[in-house]
């Protein structure tokens, strides 16, 4: 998979050249470290949620991440109102449907978000993808309760059901558009202990769609080069705290070559 | 003491195996933060503020944490409409009447929360629970003008009053509920220098209240645990930054035996 | 320069022996890290949004910081509130129009809050400052396009039409009420990586305005203080997740004579 590898480099050396603004509407638990994220990859974060600015800050940006993780009714109208704009404009809509499952605000508010504009790329845990697909789901919280695997055998039909690709993150993670299969290795067991890895794997991928058109490309190689830079942080690090600051640093610090050599994405 | 040692070692016990979701009502400052330690120490924390899908939240929690931190009326009724539902399962409630004393709104809020409610645990510092009280009371901000000794002269009495235990935090922490009095020595002066300490040791009650139906014995075992992380977090910090992440690691590296080894709960 | 040198240190030295509330009503991004810089230094951060309590919580505090980060009509009109009794109460109020110059309700915010209010310093990029001057201007997201040096062409004239202080941040800082204008060194590149590094200036700008009527001085020797803080905290930092907390420690550890012995501000 040398090909996807040497993506993953030219993609993170274009988001440090060309710092794409990437517009969030995005929960409050989790938009400083969001942005920390962002910033720290080479891009240029912007967080906006006004109905009567949302489409402005569209019109700047390079992709559209919404995440629906601290949700009222007035969000999800401007969310629709900036996947509208974005959609029209052909830029990236990137949706994080934080909790889906666990309450049916949270459900609805995805699902009206994947009908009204056009999402390219959903990223969410097992759980909180299955619950899209309208089965038996729960989601405790916003913690997967079922695993990549179970999510997979449904993945392609969902994906090609809500004509967008689908990245499922857990142990290991799965990227599909229902044509296209790919897998990406990497990460670390702290991660499911600092809140807002799993949001900022979204905003990443926002960040990578901003700079390559292909929905499947950007979700693989922008979890591929989170799962290298997990790793990386992972090394010596004593527990959650450090874990989150090393992670920032890593983020900051990988070159796109150590990129290429470590990261781990292979056919599905 | 040591059976309360041993039962702070088994509530952490409990937390880590059983992983219970904590829902907070929180404020904006400290969501990030307050996940976190949440999430460090073995719980699995959700925030959630919709009055449209609070309900729904709390049927999948095992503790509801409300914090008037950053409050606009919107989310006084959230937290009442939640605190019912939860009051009606008999789920506890841990109310954290940040600056209450300082603004009507935030006094008259925790009042309200507290006559509308089945509230468990308020965990507060030593002017925010004198506000409780009706008595001539100032809270500079959302910093305590009072000392833990002056409120423990009123907490037995206003703990029977409101029908509630009592957390009052500062060097030395006091919990009762006007029958049964304990207090907590630990922690570090560095964790009055990062945002959010006080309002974590709430969520951490939550969490400890969860695995634990008593009340007083959840909350003097959160908080001696989490002055034994502080304690640990303390050693060779420069200064708030490194203390807020070595906090973090310590609350997630700390075993129940060492815990049960190092903290000090007595009978008040 | 010596003297302001050595206004920096006691500015400093007031803000750790009496505390100052400062009340922020500032964005959901930076909330935590903003509290977190404050407390480092030795003031007392309070965030209060509400327009039923801002009154009451202006009446508490030393200087009023209003930043419009992620802005909605409501919380304007809680600004424009808090910022009527702090003008009426003659207590300082500081702006930060994050990301004025991007979109229309950023840019008439900050020039709403501008004409209703007395603000004594507004602290912006090159690009924000410039679009108060109603100029062509075009901020990218909350990013500058424009040079301070750029930005310093129009300062003297904008902050004497403004009737107000201007701060203006980047490599080098300038400050300057039409009639004055000093310019601060310092800093590192890496604050441009971590989000709210200059929401963070604007309020320790607060705080030092709190324990310092003069606005210039106020505002130089602020950004003096933060500028050595940057340098120092930029010594050994790996990347943006380490300085980030180094930034904290060093707000924390740094003495009077430190400071005083290593800003460096000159008459612009």
């Amino acid at each position: 998979m040398s090909a996807l590898a040497g993506k993953t480099a030219e993609n993170l050396k274009k988001i440090r050249e060309t710092k794409p603004l990437i517009h969030n509407i995005t929960n409050f638990v989790v938009m400083n470290y969001t942005a920390n994220v962002l910033l720290a990859c080479g891009a240029s974060p912007v967080m906006a949620h006004a109905d009567n600015e949302v489409e402005e800050m569209v019109d700047l940006a390079g992709a559209l991440v919404l995440n629906i993780g601290t949700l009222t009714d007035g969000w999800v109208t401007a969310m629709i109102k900036a996947g509208r704009q974005a959609s029209e404009l052909g830029k990236p809509i990137i949706l994080d449907p934080v909790g889906a499952g666990a309450t049916a605000l949270r459900t609805n508010a995805a699902k009206a978000i994947l009908a009204q504009t056009w999402v390219s790329v959903v990223r969410g845990n097992a759980s909180e993808i299955l619950s899209l697909a309208g089965q038996e789901s729960a989601t405790k919280g916003v913690d997967a309760i079922h695993s990549v695997t179970e999510a997979a055998e449904v993945a392609g039909t969902l994906a090609r059901e809500l004509g967008t690709t689908l990245a499922i993150t857990g142990p290991t993670d799965l990227v599909t558009d229902g044509r296209r299969t790919l897998t990406i290795e990497g990460g670390h067991p702290l991660m499911t202990r600092v809140t807002g890895t799993g949001c900022s794997a979204t905003a990443l991928i926002g960040a990578f769609h901003a700079v390559d058109k292909d929905s499947v490309s950007a979700a693989a190689t922008a979890l591929a080069f989170f799962g290298v830079a997990g790793e990386v942080a992972g090394i010596g690090s004593v527990g959650p705290g450090t874990f989150m600051i090393r992670l920032l640093d890593a983020l900051y610090t990988l070159t796109p070559e150590e990129v290429e050599a470590r990261c781990r994405i292979a056919k599905g």
